[in-house]
């Protein structure tokens, strides 16, 4: 995915661009000096190593990568294992203390930015790879290790771990689950909820639900899993997870196409889904606006077709027949010429063409050095109307700002576009029109104003425009029935 | 799947075997001549048409395929739309009256019978298709649809709607959500909750959740759609249903192996889910017992090869591409044996062939006629544990029953195995001993004691051998936060 918005690689760099009156912020506070009676009982019980006060972690970043302002923690939790999170859950619900627990940091939506009153729980230091069970495909994690190691270990233990997205060497498994993590081989993997087969979980109680299972299926009861994955740390923390690992993909086609239209899109779609016998693994569509900005402004990049289209595709499919694989796919790709489902297309014939095709698609990572103030959205759709969706925000945002740099880009498979604006003159904390006219459109396509970054703080003021009164009232319901005391993110979605 | 002990087509014949004293069952009540007020209430509301009393409804059956025993409904509602299911369970809430869901009533846990006290809603008039999108790659129904009409409808418009399970014909699309039906393709597409993207339902209160969403991505808020799913009729009432559709398979290959060891088996399943390209469609593993007993009972079944295995596999891979699906396939297999993993194999030559080797598969369709009385279990393990955990039920159980016939086959893809015990004498209200060896194993080996069929009321005694206490302990607040009554399928599931 798309990690629209945020520089790729300095993080820290975000900050500064924080708004200074954004709409939901509380004005970050500086914990007074004496220890609340709940920090104290922490500390008592878990130790100073691993109940750490604000001078103790001073130059430790506590905000996520959305550019949201956050307070500092009264406290830092760094537990070792799942009973020191239960410890430390338990004591917080004696005391009604508020805790914000904290992966990798690396959330767009406030997820895990604190307003001032909470303790934040790290879970940095339940980094360890448990087990890998080669028979039964399966990688045990604790919830703290980061995403492009557990990357790393199915591959060399011979699978591949396929969710993948632009914060993989920072982000941690327990934040994937957490927010439900999309990326760009959702098309033919699903998202992080479709990764994992047991969590392992902690309520405010202190309580552990779930386990490390490895059934793949279990129809025992209600399913706590997909409740708590997604839940963004309302519900519990997730202290560990067994994943499912897939077979390593030998063979790669790439190709570049330039079609005529949006019809043309979703019917090149629904042919390569049909007949692409491993499946489609990446179908990113990216509007003529986008391709021509970015190659406009990022003079490393390349076009790969000669001519201009309305619309291009990023079309990959990934197989474990090295054999029959690229012919298969040269084939497919000379029928849709020939029909004109696509004008034009460049297939990659070495890895090196397959990469220049995706830093086309990865420019967003370069956002901020040439429209810092550019205002993101990740919305989705059914598939059918992503076009008149795209085609009705870009006729709107256009009549009220004709000056307006607009990008439309996105996982088609999986319905989900990212509209980037860039209006000159108007700053980072003056998005709110641009948020309106987006959202209204959303809503009337009975879209959702997000696919896959969650809501956090950032979005929840947009929460009714896809999620019906009756829907957060059982949300509601569900929270107070498992977090009575609301200690656990309180703020966050609703 | 493996609709153990019960017969293909004549549901109907089940009941006779109703066992005179189930550990759970309440005693079959007649209602009283006279209505309830809130029978009263709902009949005014919704008319006699909808709401029909005791004895305008005497030959339709009530109860589900377990055999279990189900009082009469006090009523019976058959709504024509959400609408009127929503009035209809706003007036239970008020007059605090138990309402039973119905669906095609081919279940096998008896999570749809009655106790006595409550009135049945059926969803039997809700059989609509309401849309196909062929764009999106949806297709929107009445949740009262069955399986096999959305099978059919998917088929006539070009796609594939691959979860299939025996009771096809009768069970709807609303059991199949309500449950999370599982089936002989989830190896490849998933189960039910993988076939689905938006769900609309009615809560206790009469609010309806959810929505006729086609969005692949939305991560806006809690995942009310998976918890729903798979609750069995206990948190609400799904109503209508955005369900999946899949390109159409165009290839098929299939062949029966034998092996000489389980080890053999779960190399053959790790070789193929890597080495066949579209992937594997089913794998399903039968021990010696099973296939020597089917054969040795059914003179309608022919043995594929020539000499006994200690295990045999199904093997299946479906594709969409034609020309180079069934060389692939057949080299995959040639490997297969020249390696050892597999020790003799019979490739398909076209689908009688097929056929013939599912056959053997599908013989549990005909248990009534050689074993009546035996007793059926629906298990799962990591799939590293499944060779382990059935030798300990199978020695445990020659152990205590020397004259036993055991018969073990199942989805080993997923983890899922089927064990059938016929202890000759023993009637089939005699099973506890058994269910509390194979429980017992599945306990100690992290199993769950229900992969597919649910837990409805035969084993919710088993639950927490399966879920902690602290997972039951939640499942009962959400409970309670979402049908504070208690109306919806009292007693099933905890």
């Amino acid at each position: 995915m798309a990690v629209n918005a945020v520089p790729s690689a300095v993080p820290s760099a975000v900050p500064s661009a924080v708004p200074s009156a954004a709409p939901s912020a509380v004005p970050s506070t500086v914990p007074s000096a004496a220890p609340s009676a709940a920090v104290n009982a922490l500390r008592e019980a878990l130790g100073a190593q691993v109940v750490a006060l604000p001078d103790e972690f001073v130059d430790r970043r506590v905000e996520d990568w959305s550019g949201l302002p956050s307070a500092v923690p009264l406290a830092l939790i760094r537990p070792h294992d799942t009973r020191e999170v239960a410890v430390a859950l338990e004591i917080c619900a004696r005391y009604a203390q508020p805790v914000v627990t904290q992966g990798g940091l690396t959330g767009l939506v406030g997820g895990a930015n604190l307003r001032g009153d909470e303790v934040a729980l790290s879970l940095d230091r339940m980094n360890q790879i448990v087990e890998i069970d080669a028979v039964s495909g399966t990688m045990t994690v604790q919830a703290g290790t980061p995403l492009q190691v557990v990357q790393e270990a199915a591959s060399a233990a011979g699978f591949y771990f396929p969710l993948d997205l632009g914060a993989r060497g920072s982000c941690s498994i327990g934040g994937n689950l957490a927010t439900n993590a999309g990326g760009n081989r959702v098309i033919k993997y699903g998202m992080m909820r479709d990764q994992v087969l047991g969590i392992e979980a902690v309520l405010a109680s202190g309580a552990i639900v779930g386990g490390l299972n490895k059934m793949i299926k279990d129809n025992s009861g209600y399913d706590l899993r997909n409740l708590l994955i997604g839940s963004e740390g309302t519900l519990a923390v997730i202290t560990r997870a067994v994943l499912r690992l897939r077979p390593k993909p030998t063979a790669t086609a790439t190709a570049w196409c330039g079609l005529p239209s949006f019809d043309a899109v979703t019917t090149l779609l629904r042919r390569a889904q049909a007949g692409l016998a491993p499946g489609v693994s990446a179908f990113e569509v990216m509007w003529a606006g986008y391709h021509d900005t970015v190659l406009a402004n990022l003079n490393t990049l390349r076009a790969p077709l000669a001519s201009p289209h309305p619309f291009y595709v990023l079309l990959e499919s990934v197989g474990t027949d090295p054999v029959r694989h690229g012919g298969a796919f040269e084939e497919f790709l000379g029928a849709m010429l020939e029909e004109g489902v696509v004008t034009d297309a460049a297939l990659a014939s070495n890895e090196a063409h397959a990469q220049a095709f995706w830093a086309i698609r990865d420019a967003p990572g370069e956002y901020q050095r040439f429209i810092p103030n550019h205002a993101a959205y990740d919305v989705s759709f059914s598939i059918a109307q992503v076009g008149d969706a795209a085609s009705r925000c870009e006729a709107q945002l256009h009549a009220r700002w004709p000056e307006a740099t607009i990008m439309i880009y996105g996982h088609l498979g999986d319905g989900n576009i990212h509209i980037v604006v860039d209006v000159p003159g108007l700053p980072k904390h003056d998005h709110d029109a641009i948020d309106q006219v987006i959202y209204d459109v959303t809503r009337d396509f009975r879209g959702s104003i997000s696919a896959e970054h969650g809501i956090g703080i950032k979005k929840k003021h947009f929460l009714h425009l896809t999620r019906s009164e009756a829907d957060v009232a059982s949300m509601r319901a569900i929270k107070q029935a498992l977090d009575p005391a609301r200690i656990l993110n309180p703020g966050k979605i609703f």
